[in-house]
């Protein structure tokens, strides 16, 4: 790996968003960060995939049990279809979702997955090793504490993946204010992240 | 004071709400709590209001100047006028907004103020004084930082006002799930305690 | 009330415990404590009770809906019908519960519930108008955070009920390790204060 | 104690602030709060006193040894003399520092003191019990560890004094934006509650 | 209950310290505080009854058992026998620990105990009851984790105990650093406030 | 190395979990998790192994002495024979503890120690010059507090180890819901994550 | 890269400073430090450059809008103009910011921004890849929360990027305390490390 | 860099221990650890050098200034002179202290600096250019705050230095209990572990 692998950037063309396993009976059992929290960075990350209408793939690991089903919430916004897997843990290794994912065409995947040691961690090894250049967007995944975060983010780290966090993921899609989607990621922005919304509430009330 | 004081309910008849000061120039400028978890605790306070028709009084200070405007999100929920003071720090010293307590006809006050040691505090004060019962919800309310709220915890019960949070007056008031508000309010915690809200996603998807 | 009121202790004649809604749905959603500290926290003072045969007092709200069932280790270990209450928050405004308190004669009682906010916080008021002497067990309940749980105390402290904690709840019990109950005891001490457990397993293993 | 004593209100005529063994040996060996926090706390509230003149009585124990000098800041911002003790550790033990508050003819005292378990608690304790009505400002104090802090706001509010923060005071004291000092607490405000700073930057860079 | 109660200090001549239940066995057990910090606590509590000649008095549960002995340093510093109590759990319904107490004719009992929920409390409670006025050393008594510190403060303090840290007593019986002990109490003081010791290093180094 | 030893996988067939110095005199001295969530991964960790019949090494340093026996609960669930050392630090440093591995034919090692900075670093480290792929388990192994786990988590990446959790090697194992090993693990996974177990209990209680 | 490329060190003569959106508007928003603490640091690290006139480049995202002004400390210190942005949110993107690095003809460059996520870390990024040597100063710069804090330090390091802090930037560059700046270095650092400053005053309030 | 690097051992003859700065005038500046930890860890790595007899070196700068002197104890335990530095901030700068160390022959630096981010990191990256094998013993070193450790951790193991801790260190060093120095450092372990020590004093209470 050369240096440049960790200096490219995302762009609209270039990237594609997966959200595994977001899925309700999975969520309550997360301890790593405020479960509302956790909730808005989700739908940060959700709503800038939506906003440039970025290729999306969203998958369930036996959502008819007790996982239950996807976060409505993503499935609204996204409006897509979701990928649910009869038993494989580790999303890779489904067919369906490789090529899903394959069938963009596109090499550097956003990644997010409940539970990060598992969901994510796991799918994010395996694109690593097919040649992905992998986004592992910590803050919209979770797990079961903060110290299971920690140790999943140093194994990512080692592995070669990028770790991240949505409104970076937002910030570096966007590039410029100026660009095509650059108003309609603003307002994602300010709707997600609570005080920079205020900032915009007060400057146009006053403006 | 008899021990009664401490264990009379709220009920739909005899409170009524006042949010105080919850501007978007001052939240941005607190820290005892997440801003997104206070964001969502405030609007959990605000839904209860309106799904049983509470009475409420809004209040502002100075809200053309750099306090900036009451959070947008109150005022559409609310459907209410915000009462603008002029310079009074503390509300109760403001005659319209005294009026419109009074108007009420109500003797417990359900109060939230931006900030917990100034905004809240005060009128919280003047309000026992003058013989109300204060229910001081410090969820909805926010500061500089958790010292002052630990602090202002502190002052508020030693004058005899009851501290509280934005659920535990929703479950209050609602006393039963078969009263008539009681599926109104259900939907209402459910949508602000986030996991309680994944509980019933994941309830219903099994149905 | 007299400084005695204060200093009064729980003996295995005088108390009854009664846990309030510890339903796994509602458990779930907490976020006060690590839940596995809950759970251990739940069953030392659950087994505590069991070991002495203490009158006991089990209810649920909707087990058939979202809340879910009590958790069955409760259950198991009690041996005794759960209360199902159709609607009422506060577990007092039901007769069945009331009845069942009153009928073991007992005026003092050790009480958790699931939310501590809510329904710990409204029946421990309501028992202490009625001249009961309130221990809330904090460390065997659970809220949606930390603060929540903070707030309740000081509304709790304020009433007049007893804040306390298991094993605190236990020792005031058990009174002198020679007790008839005292072996009984030290072991659900040993099991759910885990270091406490290590310190028996070093010193009998050494024996 | 009636009610009232909690909730009658601070003023420029009914108050007096004193600065409690402030010394910079001292303030090292503090570990209750960041140091840089502490200190912009003190300094916001001796900011406070010298925008309105209040009356303030300044100490220190011991200065030309290891306690070292009372922070220059201080004693640069009141311009006042420091009364130095030979030995009492109470402050109130010692007759010059006594007379200087009593000189004033103000029964509210707000006080400030290094370290909060020893230099602030026994003046307060001693003044409460001559009739005074003392504000013990809480975070422009510091102690050993947030331990000591906790435990000593207990022992302060059981005694019946009130536990506040400098910021609370100066609302308190300010009353109303339109007041005489308005402008200039709005200033020490602005310049010590830092987010609250950049707020008014924002805004009037605006204008 | 008058105000003067709280507000009457602590003197060489009219303090007890009791030191319960400091036994290696419970305090490997113990989870509220770093151990390293509570032993520091626990030594500089009672080298300050040592370098006053206060009298003391010093117990343990079931020493030959899995609770274990004193720790050995309390025993060395101090100097003193440990009345071994059979079985009660509350050092109070031992006769010979109560004849002990009343032995030395003084009134304020310093006290600290492991577990603060359990061999603290429960004495503190009975003490309080015979008219002794109690001071509950927080910070040189240890529990199983902090949530059982806070509780057990509320419970204390509701009760009428007050609630005292070790260098606050310390520096309540010193009273005057030039006093009889002034010179022995400010070496416990400077070797256990470990930050103030080194003030001291580096003031006397360069003197 | 290349890229692929970090994205290879644990299955039954590759891999043997080692315990190293589980012992209840060392576990007592612990400060980096709670105890009760430590014991609770660590049961996890060792009922995974069991579930599938993984090949494991159990050993102690010295466990006649202070140190004391393996945990009752490793020995009982594993059923296997503890490898006494009798003074080697470095488990590795055990010929018959380096046999024992060998034997097993397998090059990825699951490994967990008490403490982790000594008995899980040091044959970590040997077992990577010998070109083993070792697996730390970081939460089912413990330490003095947090700050050496950190330390030790950045030693142990540096020199190519994994840092892992319990669960991430549950997952990793089982592969799919639906292996051979599936419905085991599934009911080790949910008695061992508090809430995913509650989950379950809801679940089926609604079937 | 070679080991030494982490051991170089930076000086007076080889390195630039580059303050990227310290903007009060982005300021309010931050949340992985506390605000006063945060604005020290940039200040100490604003105050080491002038000290030693070291060449700085400071620029700006849309100052006119919402992001408002950059702090008006930073540009009283510099004295310097600010590169205002029309819409690039990687400041390398800009010709502008790029020329006025390029043109101070240094390969190490010293950078903090807000938010560290996006302004701090897009520039290292790209700096890297063009072979400059980027110092990321974390503790001068500020982001959502500790999460996405440590998440992006993670990103950083793997790049090739050192991350520092502003006091060790400042020792760094002092070398010695004899060296022409190590006066006016030595005045920041008192100035900006709160207690060192206090221990300063002692020293000099003896001499 | 081979994997071996990584892997090999301290002995007692290829190790030297140093130890940078711990100065009063600095300790009580630091604010990433409670003092009493702090300085029970130094002693803790000091007697673990004495205890094998481990060539030193110590060395401070400006000790005669407001750094103060070394702690005393330091001095007192290795009977050591100190190298005082005239104002090299770098040790590594100093001639006198580069000699020392390389007089002993020994390859491994066991490393400690007050701050970490300035006195322990700057002499390792001087060090591991030279071609030495460094250890930097983290919880023996003490700077600001929390961040700036964390961050200076990741800049010293990029650099390809160890970072450790004390315990780790003097077990490292040990390798078998039945060595030459096994009941030495077992006596320092013990001494400075506390809770270790506390199962010490049980278990020999006991024989």
């Amino acid at each position: 790996m050369n240096s440049k692998r960790y200096s490219e950037f995302l762009t609209t063309d270039n990237a594609v968003l997966t959200m595994i396993d977001h899925q309700t009976g999975l969520m309550v059992a997360l301890g790593d960060e405020h479960p509302t929290v956790l909730k808005n960075n989700i739908l940060g990350l959700v709503n800038t995939a939506k906003a440039i209408n970025l290729p999306t793939v969203v998958t369930a690991s036996l959502p008819e049990g007790p996982n239950g089903p996807v976060m409505p919430e993503i499935v609204d916004i996204l409006q897509t279809e979701v990928i649910e897997r009869e038993g494989q843990i580790n999303a890779w290794d489904s067919e369906a979702y490789r090529n899903a994912i394959k069938a963009t065409g596109r090499k550097k995947i956003i990644m997010a997955g409940i539970v990060t040691d598992v969901c994510l961690l796991f799918p994010a090894l395996s694109a690593i090793e097919e040649g992905y250049n992998v986004y592992a967007v910590i803050d919209a995944s979770g797990t079961w504490n903060k110290t299971v975060q920690e140790v999943t983010i140093q194994r990512l780290t080692q592995a070669g993946v990028k770790v991240t966090t949505w409104a970076s993921v937002l910030a570096e899609i966007m590039n410029d204010w100026r660009s095509e989607h650059g108003e309609a990621l603003g307002n994602v922005l300010a709707s997600h992240t609570t005080k920079y919304g205020y900032v915009m509430n007060s400057y146009f009330a006053k403006s």
